[in-house]
């Protein structure tokens, strides 16, 4: 016992020493649209090798404090967080309206996976990103994002979809898709409808797509933001914070990222 | 990185010399019959504290090598392991009609969770079991043994189906049990239609019952059993060892441990 408690002090000095968060706006662009992605890294791990990259795709309400927080966290577990930005300028709104106006154009456009695609490339554009080693996440609307990047054929490990409206793989897009896909769904998500999700799990099938389909019960839509409360307390129906479900597909990404980051993978 | 590795390999020497799985049969009975339960278990670490306590519930196949196997890996883990024998003797086929025959008299009938809570009773006598932290987890008739016995209101934090037969929750049986569910399954799973998985999650939404639904792609049944292919060429048709979905969904039981057996939980 002596001799694992000395070692877990020695670990927790070491990582104390070395937890250093370094966070930064990144101007890039899109088909002539000027964007301000949110890198985030810890520059004593970035320094010492090449680091697996995640790309991080926002919820509808575009770039705002809650997805800064997650890239955040995910540079805190060893990787390079880097969030597209899908709006331009940083865009960010509390207004669903508003949301629901920036989103429209996205969604069943090529425009979802280009723009995503913009900051994947952006990503992959630091040197002490392992190229070999990239996954995208998104929330919601960011969800939807990172399966329409997949299914072009982006170089993508894996994907993770938290809440993510689901998009069917076509056959074609299934063919060109080499992401394994983590879908984290709320059993009582009403967003999405019984024939929708059933759709969507059928055409992975079909396509032979590597998939983890999670469901976790009792939540609701939005169930890993906290400011899904607020949203819903200001009149926005379907949902809400749901703490059980936010940890728990927090850790099965980690255990998702540790096999497709795994040399041997 | 110097006292990254001085500590890891501190922690791996006292790992190494504390790793000691003890193993044994051990008799006991339930309403007249007598079983032959397999107990594993790390004794250096039970002589430290008390350890949280596995039932588990083997494949429709009886008390073979295979389950035994599974209880050394949990002993492992830092729990204290016990098999449960379902069928008496320990007996244990390979044979699938032999397998039906033992397997047919529990389906449906109490006798399928009084003879799981007759082992879990035998596990729940040893002193160094922590008894506000026990789970069940079942292979298959075994998953499906482990709703039936958490549905009576047994005393469990948690249980594990892994390519279990699907039992939907009456509005009864919801109120009684006090476990939290995590359901690993194949999404090729032959032996359960749609329509059954459908209602089966309907049941635990309806019931209110905390749980994590996880479908694992390309997987068949009995997914987890290297031997499945061995029953499969012999004849058996719809099942499969799935490396990829044994090792992940071993990995998910892993992080439900974690949780349920947390202090805090």
């Amino acid at each position: 016992m002596k001799l694992i408690r000395v070692a877990f002090f020695l670990l927790l000095a070491a990582s104390a020493a070395q937890a250093k968060i370094v966070t930064q706006s990144v101007a890039y662009d899109q088909a002539g649209v000027t964007l301000d992605g949110y890198l985030a890294y810890d520059d004593s791990k970035t320094s010492a090798s090449n680091l697996p990259g995640v790309l991080i795709i926002p919820e509808w309400w575009g770039l705002n404090d809650y997805v800064k927080g997650r890239a955040e966290k995910i540079a805190k577990l060893g990787y390079v967080a880097f969030v597209a930005d899908m709006y331009g300028g940083g865009m960010a709104t509390t207004d669903p309206k508003k949301a629901g106006e920036l989103a429209a154009p996205f969604y069943g456009k090529p425009l979802m996976a280009e723009r995503a695609r913009a900051g994947l490339d952006r990503l992959l554009k630091y040197s002490f990103v392992d190229s070999s080693h990239v996954a995208a996440i998104g929330y919601c609307f960011g969800g939807a994002a990172a399966q329409a990047l997949a299914y072009t054929g982006a170089p993508l490990a894996g994907i993770v979809s938290f809440h993510g409206a689901l998009i069917p793989a076509s056959p074609e897009a299934a063919e060109k898709n080499r992401a394994k896909f983590l879908i984290c769904h709320g059993a009582l998500d009403p967003f999405t409808k019984k024939e929708q999700l059933d759709a969507f799990l059928k055409s992975l099938d079909d396509g032979k797509i590597d998939y983890q389909f999670i469901s976790y019960a009792h939540a609701v839509h939005a169930f890993t933001n906290p400011d899904a409360d607020k949203a819903a307390a200001a009149g926005l129906s379907g949902v809400g914070y749901n703490a059980a479900a936010d940890h728990r597909s927090w850790k099965h990404m980690q255990a998702f990222f540790s096999e497709i980051f795994s040399k041997k993978a």
